[in-house]
């Protein structure tokens, strides 16, 4: 009973993992700005601002885009729950992780199921949905995610896009990692449902789930049959306290909206093309000295993430001691493979603020020691070398946006 | 797209309205500390002693006792959906607003709901509930809300829960506003299934909702014939993240997690029994000198929330013109009526940090100007001096702690 607690007290980290990346100094003031009341008036203009801003970073119009009050898996939920009502058919991608927990969602929603089965490391191709599109009747939705986080992949969404809408269906995407690291373009591609996190190249916290929905999805809401299973992520609802009504829902977490808020501002003052830019340089410089250290990466070619870089662990290298001594000796965070991925990737993040030349050095450094001690030859500096030659030959203005 | 977006400035306030009350400086300075991974090892500890903790203030040794990472509705949500599944027969005491949510996701749990019919501002009477229990076949569970955010009311526990364990029905518990404010005992009462939230008597900003599951309840879901319907609140699957197991589920909220891990601490050092008897005592200071304004309060005598008080606006009184002028002139949040108390009743929230004798004494000068204004007699000073007089004649501890 009078056992005492410390005063907390974590290590500074430099996060190259699958997120949460590092956060700006802004975001944190901004999340310790004193709370307001969720239906305060001067909270409502915040509310307000940070769906202009959301807006701008998914490209869109839609008026409903707005933060779901939980992590981007909850954004997942609320974006298959609220458009799945029982007995509807979903055609899901399954190329990773995240693909695998639409599917589980679809099911929990009972909803029929399509699976588009793709492979760990590679995009799916328009022909593989199409394939399956064949063998619906009705399909309600085509559900396919961005940056898939467990393997490194960023899928093109435009050919898929256009056969959900030849077949009618919604189309879905997870943005949890690309959002504000690569371009959406929600309504340009003509996407229906997108959701994202907080905690990746939005360099916010993890504890919203970003999201939008076209007006084509809103009206299939409207007409839904039967109530949404879930009250907490049921959009009607929260609509309407994002809306102009402003009817109390449940109390918004209002300190992670001003942290949102500043984290939007932050990439408002940047500019989403010098952002996508800047990610894919410093991926790019991560890349060359991977290759000098002798080590492959497993995502398709052409088709690389550029804030998520998955690296093939070297033969007889052991993953779980390097990570720690990454931890412990350089307070480097790298991420483990997940899935069928796991002790044979490890996935180095370039996200948002902890996407910058020093985190690079910083890291093909700290990997390079750890290599040659664990007998992986090395040449002397071979992987900063090569990076730093990208940097000597290349401007950030040079690449290309995606 | 060439809009500027300020600097966030919002007003001090005081709040007290239903929550968020006011949030310590220490809280705000943790929600500020430079994140570590949600798998760094010492992130792990960090969730154990919150785990721990949160225990204490919930009164139990359940090892399932964690926060759901979203606002205190999901955790009613992840309390009733992991329960339930469809068919099962689920008995909801009604009250108020909070019950009315309760009910309204049993059905969309696909359970059979049999409502106790409860009156607003009072107590359900153990003769209630079990008339209703009698109409049952096998009720799987016996919800009610601890104290009604709608009504000001605090339910004692004791006497439905032994007809919960007679009928051999799991006992759930919503303790959103009186954790930390009053004493729950779950262990005690026999509580099975416990949920609250973080932004009332804890005074750590909404976000997080913490839940406890008693053996008996964790058994129930082991015992599950269907999935829950929620992935993101399926408890079996957040256990094994927040177990020994570490499993990844989603991205935990790990600035929330420092933030209520602080404010837990900050309840630690003060006590809980001191704490209660603070909240009863300041209660009773605000229940005077409302008295000597001519404010009638509207919960049930002997069973006010010390938390929250339910003051009837007086005759001719226009509610939201007054709420307007508390929070311009007086940077003054109070709470609006909900359900059939709006426009009727006023909610004054004297919850955790917010829970102070300057609290008091600026609520009923300001109400007391307002009142003047509006047209009502009061005798110049008469709230605070009625506050003052109690305060003079009464110390804290001699309060009871229930």
């Amino acid at each position: 009973m009078t056992k005492d607690y410390d005063e907390l007290n974590p290590s500074p980290r430099l996060l190259m993992g699958p997120g949460p990346s590092n956060v700006h100094p802004r975001v944190y003031r901004a999340m310790a700005t004193p709370l307001v009341g969720h239906l305060d008036p001067e909270f409502l203009v915040i509310m307000d601002e940070t769906m202009e801003l959301l807006r701008e970073v998914f490209g869109t119009q839609n008026r409903l885009t707005i933060p779901v009050s939980a992590t981007g898996s909850a954004g997942m939920e609320a974006a298959l729950v609220n458009i799945l009502e029982p007995g509807d058919q979903a055609v899901v991608c399954v190329k990773g992780v995240f693909g695998e927990r639409m599917s589980d969602i679809v099911q929990r929603c009972g909803a029929e199921l399509f699976r588009v089965e793709g492979e760990w490391g590679r995009i799916i191709e328009p022909e593989q949905v199409e394939a399956v599109l064949k063998r619906t009747r009705k399909p309600k939705v085509v559900a396919i995610v961005h940056a898939e986080t467990s393997t490194g992949v960023l899928q093109p969404l435009e050919e898929i896009g256009r056969l959900a809408r030849e077949y009618e269906a919604l189309y879905l995407v997870d943005t949890v990692t690309s959002i504000a690291g690569a371009p959406i373009n929600v309504d340009a591609v003509g996407i229906d449902v997108c959701y994202a996190g907080t905690q990746k190249c939005l360099s916010c916290p993890p504890g919203l789930a970003p999201i939008t929905f076209s007006d084509r999805a809103v009206q299939v809401i409207q007409n839904r049959k039967t109530k949404v299973q879930s009250w907490y992520l049921d959009m009607t609802m929260i609509s309407r306290y994002w809306g102009s009504e402003r009817v109390y829902h449940h109390t918004a977490p209002v300190s992670m909206i001003y942290g949102l808020r500043e984290a939007l501002r932050i990439v408002h003052e940047e500019g989403l093309e010098a952002r996508f830019r800047r990610h894919r340089y410093h991926a790019a410089a991560l890349a060359a000295g991977l290759e000098a250290l002798g080590v492959s990466l497993a995502a398709q070619e052409g088709y690389r993430a550029p804030m998520l870089t998955l690296a093939r662990i070297p033969e007889g290298v052991e993953d779980r001691a390097i990570r720690s001594r990454l931890l412990n000796e350089f307070q480097l965070e790298i991420g483990s493979g997940l899935g069928v991925f796991a002790g044979k990737m490890w996935r180095i993040g370039l996200m948002g603020e902890s996407c910058r030349r020093s985190s690079v050095l910083i890291c093909l450094d700290a990997l390079e020691a750890c290599l040659r001690d664990a007998g992986h030859a090395v040449a002397p500096g071979a992987g900063v070398a090569a990076a730093e030659a990208f940097y000597a030959k290349t401007r950030p203005e040079e690449m290309p946006i995606a």
